[in-house]
């Protein structure tokens, strides 16, 4: 699908976390030329070989789709979840991403793609909430990473999160310790069992894991929009709880002006979380700017943002906003 | 140690959970013969096997300690955890004890010796709080269960949920999004670890489990003894969450007048937890009754309680001080 020809810089974008890994290559113009989809790309999950295997596979889908060889690529940077965990977590990534790339490669946190997809590496601050959640901010030279501390304890606002609140809401309602919900009957429904005993049981033995448990967001946003008290509460909760996530960035970054990003599952599940997430930060930052929250393969175009950013090159909002387009269609296909 | 000999009723009683398991001999008028001690009894944690051993274990260390055989004793009962959770837990508890006892036994689960360590059958509630959280309460032939739904998603006031609250209000402090604690330093430093980000790191490569950050509670309960302000809210909300199971079981039972004891370890945190505790229970129930809180080997003395209770004895309160006293010496022996 080369659309033409000629002397602009081709460039190699990756964006990698727990459920999946996307691969993208586009131009300085944000023409779209392959993308490649594979599964987990994070070393915590699925383990080195896997991991390493996942993101070739995405790499090489994309090069094949855009009839091109790593000859053809001007860029590349890679958006990978537990780069800057801990040094070795970096190690580990920088290793496996080297014994794949022919060429030299920027390597960053998957959260930075976020970042370059929706403040293009303006003062701003992005906040994830998929699976985790997460927030990264940039002002000039200074960075600040807020959150993802890891599902047993927190990443507040996430996906996760909103499940375990839910489940926990749950059965404080069937106990009579708290307000009845629907999520009491939806929650097991959901997740295939016949009970919430069901449910905490098979948790507790751990045949489900609580990144599984990540389906019942959509349930609670289900609910929610039915009405459901104890959802909408769950909601804003997590609303509030991303909101904390983004004004520790700012404040950090001393930042008065600046954009306010978004991305991930969590941001789709429906404007409460939205809506709370932007009044809360209006009140303490009032002149900040937001941007659409992003979803699904967007982030890629952050990576093809740095990438063109280390060459020189300033994707601006149009150009980006060509690049989603053209994503968008490609993941439809799926 | 057979301090006399009589046509007095001698009974064997057992308490076995995630962490220990104890086992007691006494008559009904709360003379204690031999106590024995052992580890896990949760075949959950520790498996078939390992449970039916150290249950054997700590009766075989009762029974020796206390120069018996089975054929003395006139009545025994086991309150282990798991029983009730789920029909096949209850059977796989009742297929090992079988295996043990080569007499009829009393089956219940661990909270029940609890319940009637401190309310001695009457109309009552008792609330535990040790590893994990839950309630029961009886009133004539009615009985309720609340909480104890497990560590990932709920067990709200126990040792696990007040380690969690802490990590999350230390981590939320780290990044700017919380009020500042002493937690920050002091979580590390108690688990052995160099920094916060150390201690999450080994939580999500499951290189320490949830159960084991238990030993954070007594931390969080010197903070506040310091003055520390989050501490002292995670302890207060802690004395709230357990209230709330009180409050669950009091209406469920339709009990205005009635007895409220508490187990565990966590009611042993400073006066915070129990005296937040009391006052919400009594905000809602005036007429109630407070016993107060039991530890360590203490419960096992429920299972006498209730072991005497089917022969037709009751035991009263001041027997049931004279046993209690008992075992504290033993227990001090360990």
């Amino acid at each position: 699908m080369i659309e033409e020809e000629g002397c602009t810089l081709i460039f190699l974008g990756v964006d990698g976390g727990a459920t999946k890994t996307v691969a993208i290559i586009a131009d300085e113009n944000g023409r779209l030329y392959g993308v490649g989809y594979s599964g987990s790309s994070s070393h915590h999950f699925v383990g080195y070989e896997s991991a390493k295997m996942n993101v070739l596979k995405a790499v090489e889908t994309a090069l094949r789709y855009a009839g091109m060889s790593w000859g053809d690529i001007d860029g590349v940077c890679y958006g990978l979840s537990s780069v800057g965990d801990t040094p070795m977590d970096t190690e580990i990534v920088r290793s496996f991403v080297s014994e794949i790339t022919p060429i030299d490669f920027i390597l960053v946190n998957d959260v930075v793609n976020a970042y370059y997809a929706t403040c293009l590496g303006e003062p701003g601050v992005v906040v994830v909430a998929g699976t985790g959640s997460i927030a990264y901010g940039r002002s000039g030279i200074y960075e600040v990473r807020v959150g993802g501390w890891g599902q047993l304890i927190g990443d507040e606002g996430s996906a996760v999160y909103i499940a375990r609140r839910a489940l926990q809401e749950a059965t404080k309602a069937c106990d009579g310790r708290g307000e009845y919900t629907i999520l009491i009957d939806r929650i097991p429904r959901a997740l295939g069992f016949k009970s919430l005993e069901e449910v905490t049981f098979n948790l507790m033995t751990m045949k489900i894991s609580l990144i599984e448990l990540a389906r019942l967001a959509p349930v609670v946003a289900e609910a929610a929009v039915n009405g459901d008290r104890v959802a909408i509460d769950i909601l804003k909760e997590s609303g509030r709880e991303l909101a904390l996530l983004a004004i520790a960035c700012l404040r950090r970054l001393r930042l008065e002006h600046g954009i306010v990003g978004a991305s991930g599952g969590v941001f789709k599940s429906g404007a409460l979380v939205w809506d709370t997430f932007k009044s809360i930060v209006k009140a303490s930052y009032p002149h900040v700017e937001f941007t659409d929250p992003i979803y699904g393969w967007q982030p890629a175009a952050g990576a093809i943002v740095l990438a063109a950013y280390k060459h020189g090159i300033r994707i601006d909002r149009r150009v980006l906003t060509r690049l989603f387009e053209a994503i968008k269609v490609e993941e439809a296909k799926l």
